[in-house]
């Protein structure tokens, strides 16, 4: 998507360890009218897949997701992070791994939102080691629920998250896939 | 606004302890077609304040702060939750105590994306004692950035964060008004 790969360019900022920050518009002060414009992309990329609704992880993939929700004239659903380990038979449970946080967080989705009738487009702003995006992908085949895709803003090509979930079968559509970035000149280069 | 309270009436289930669970469609699955008429009414209601940006807090305000940024074709921002007390002198920083879990945690905002010429319109989907929205308060102050007001999608009367802040002199629009509930029948009256 040319228009996202110019503004990453002109927005986003490389830093030291594989780190692009694209706080500017992308995941904490949010440009929604890109966002429109993203939402519509997937809902052309994703077309024809009779997309029931769209699951997203809080915090910064919530915008994304709504914007796409409207595209597609679907409710959105963020799975929530949470530290208690309480069981609770009303929702679906997974444990993911963060990278960037050194910790492991558990994920629900309550099971009034997650039917085995729907069909589910993930929807997330970054993915890099693919961690976040695969416990959504469980909570989906715990609902017994369709998974028809993934839809990323941007891709970090050269971390290993979406070559990984390409091989598993999942349909995956990055809008921007970065290959190599330097810290030092800041040049950003895409696939 | 009607179409609002017709939606709480149908889907809100008001539960012990003066709980009401919207989130079949607020905060956990998001109707973004109600969000589009949320943020549609915002626009109306604080039109001629020309707002410049749209704050709110992660991670339940994030949806409907995108779609009323959308109506007024500014960005959104969202104050981010941390519990590391570390002093970064890039962000803007106060204190909320939640009663809803019980404790006290800090929210940041980047400075990059407050500045002393925003005119800023503070968005949430609940107000009950008022604490969060306080701080959202507080870091546009400490911005230097104007407060144009708040605006609420569902405000718990009974409880005192409205009275609260309209008697501080904040502009406060809620959309829903709640005056009491009944967990036995499950009546909801609004204002």
């Amino acid at each position: 998507m040319e228009l996202l790969k110019e503004r990453i360019r002109r927005d986003g900022r490389v830093r030291a360890g594989g780190v692009l920050k694209v706080d500017g518009f992308l995941n904490h002060q949010m440009d929604v009218e890109l966002f429109a414009e993203i939402g519509n992309e997937f809902r052309r990329r994703f077309s024809g897949d009779e997309v029931t609704k769209i699951l997203t992880i809080e915090a910064s993939g919530i915008g994304i997701a709504c914007l796409t929700a409207l595209a597609f004239h679907v409710p959105a659903v963020f799975a929530k992070k949470t530290q208690t380990k309480n069981i609770d038979a009303d929702v679906y449970r997974t444990q993911v791994e963060s990278f960037t946080h050194g910790k492991t967080y558990d994920i629900i989705v309550s099971k009034e939102y997650l039917r085995p009738n729907d069909r589910v487009l993930l929807i997330d702003d970054f993915l890099a080691n693919g961690k976040a995006l695969e416990g959504l992908a469980r909570l989906v085949k715990d609902a017994g629920a369709v998974l028809v895709g993934a839809g990323i803003v941007i891709e970090k090509g050269f971390q290993p998250g979406g070559e990984r979930l390409r091989r598993e079968g999942i349909h995956l559509e990055s809008l921007a896939i970065i290959d190599s970035m330097d810290e030092k000149t800041g040049e950003i280069r895409f696939r």
